[in-house]
């Protein structure tokens, strides 16, 4: 009796492609389906067979890491992940890391024991050392851990250039970036490096406050610029925050404060997430990153490594970011 | 050589405390842990064939089926559904139904096959008969499926009768009412009942409008607004909507049209999610469901039919609601 490999090979494609034609998912093009119902013409092969073999091959369950799924950004990252893993056959184990280390690391034990077939990694708690040696599909988002896992995230750098150039060109003389920590080494980290060289090219003062990470929630930004942001509203005239939540907070902060935005301070976001896209007063000033392509290009991209046992041809990808003026500039 | 069940018929506790118990799991009392130590002990069971065992039994993994977890109220519900399970040892695939009944469906057929030990059902498409039929553990959120399926939710009734006294209160004479569609068997139909009844003791005129079930983003509810709210805007004074996203829309269709909230209209929506919460022009009044709660009830109930093999044990709940004055009343 032949197995789902023999069909495969037989019609050149992956174990998986013929899982779905069996099961008709969705995706499959007309020729590739023919080729592999011709296959299993030739070779007699009977399918009552094949959820057991492929059960044994690969789980089809992606793991998805990421802080807090009620964040409107995560939320709607994870929507637009699991959105395309199912239209290709997959299902999302979701977790929220919050600040615990040991889900991240309960994840990759599931990754090593094959119960989950690829992770795409959100979060950013596990030093990178961990990841190197898991020779198993992880990719990640906006973070770097390593040549053979790729990434995918917006254009942080340009972001960062575009949002303080803006914040210069309005007419601000001195600036603050309020950034998350560089002591993990995401991608987003490149947001500083764009507003830096952006300063320094316009001979513009600047500073530049890390937030250690903690959770990601309105109350959490609006006391740490109460208690470590306010002190400094005195000496700048703009700020890049390096989110939309924490420049909502800081706008409200400073309506409460009696501090006129845009007239006394410029504000800048990052993200364009549902919420900023929502708010109508005020219009925060942001860069747009492009989330459902995010969401769209991790899923496509793990389980293109799933599927090819490959990292090889999976490359890490930056995607395009544009400014959204609203009236906080 | 015994097996797991033999310990945890020994110890007198199911087979997933055992096996908590040798995962070091959390939440586990000392006197339980104490118990399944001294029945490995006393039986000589080696707990290396535990996990082959104990994935023939179950697997750990519970099913989420929301409409969308973009939306701010399913993105705070699945953070504490996701947050319980782990904390009992539980993992959540998710599921956005959108409007594909195929997807609820497909997660059905995971539990039938045992793929998933449970699953917590938050979407609306499928009739209610599909479901009579499955003896496995199932939990709804606002939904009634059948005697042996429990739900959790809000005191909808009572929301519905608070938002409307209130709007009745701040002296509305005739009111609309926007609900979800009445043809889907949810809880959430009676904070259509509440207000009905609650206009009717008052003697004040009534509407009620049903949206048809479909995409829940602001975009989807403005456009509604506009075709179907509107024209009966000059014929009433105040409305109850039925969530938060729609009240907000409402708002800004009327900011937008230079209807005055809440000296012309007075709005009152329902959810309180993290969006209203973080919303600070306008603060929505609305009605409070306490959402954390409803996560964690949901994954522990489904968890203790999963453990128990039983549903007797397990009751709806519906649970109290409050009303959040803010400036559209």
């Amino acid at each position: 009796m032949c197995s789902i490999k023999d069909v495969a090979k037989h019609a050149n494609v992956s174990v998986t492609t013929v899982s779905r034609v069996l099961n008709d998912f969705p995706n499959i093009s007309a020729k590739t389906r023919q080729k592999v119902l011709d296959s299993i013409t030739a070779l007699d092969y009977h399918p009552d067979y094949m959820a057991r073999s492929l059960s044994k091959q690969q789980s089809l369950i992606i793991g998805v890491i990421i802080p807090d799924c009620s964040h409107p950004f995560f939320a709607e990252l994870v929507k637009h992940i699991e959105m395309t893993a199912e239209n290709n056959g997959y299902k999302i184990l979701l977790c929220n890391s919050l600040n615990d280390e040991k889900k991240e690391r309960s994840y990759i034990n599931m990754l090593k024991e094959k119960r989950v077939a690829g992770i795409i990694m959100g979060s950013h708690l596990i030093n990178t050392d961990f990841y190197q040696s898991i020779h198993r599909p992880i990719i990640t988002f906006d973070r770097y851990l390593g040549d053979n896992i790729p990434y995918i995230g917006s254009d942080n750098f340009t972001g960062g250039q575009l949002a303080t150039q803006h914040l210069i060109d309005s007419g601000c003389k001195s600036l603050l970036h309020i950034s998350g920590s560089h002591q993990l080494h995401t991608q987003a980290n490149k947001r500083s490096d764009g507003f830096k060289i952006t300063c320094i090219e316009n001979d513009i003062n600047y500073q530049i406050l890390e937030y250690q990470y903690a959770q990601l929630t309105f109350d959490y930004y609006y006391e740490y610029i109460k208690t470590t942001v306010s002190p400094l509203l005195s000496e700048i005239d703009g700020v890049f925050c390096s989110n939309d939540i924490l420049a909502y907070a800081l706008y409200v902060y400073c309506t409460n404060h009696d501090i006129s935005v845009p007239k006394t301070l410029k504000i800048v976001g990052y993200d364009y997430c549902q919420f900023t896209r929502l708010l109508q007063h005020p219009r925060i000033t942001t860069i747009a990153q492009p989330i459902p392509i995010i969401g769209e290009l991790l899923s496509k991209n793990i389980i293109q490594m799933i599927e090819d046992g490959e990292t090889h041809n999976v490359y890490s990808q930056t995607l395009g970011v544009k400014l959204v003026k609203g009236i906080t500039t």
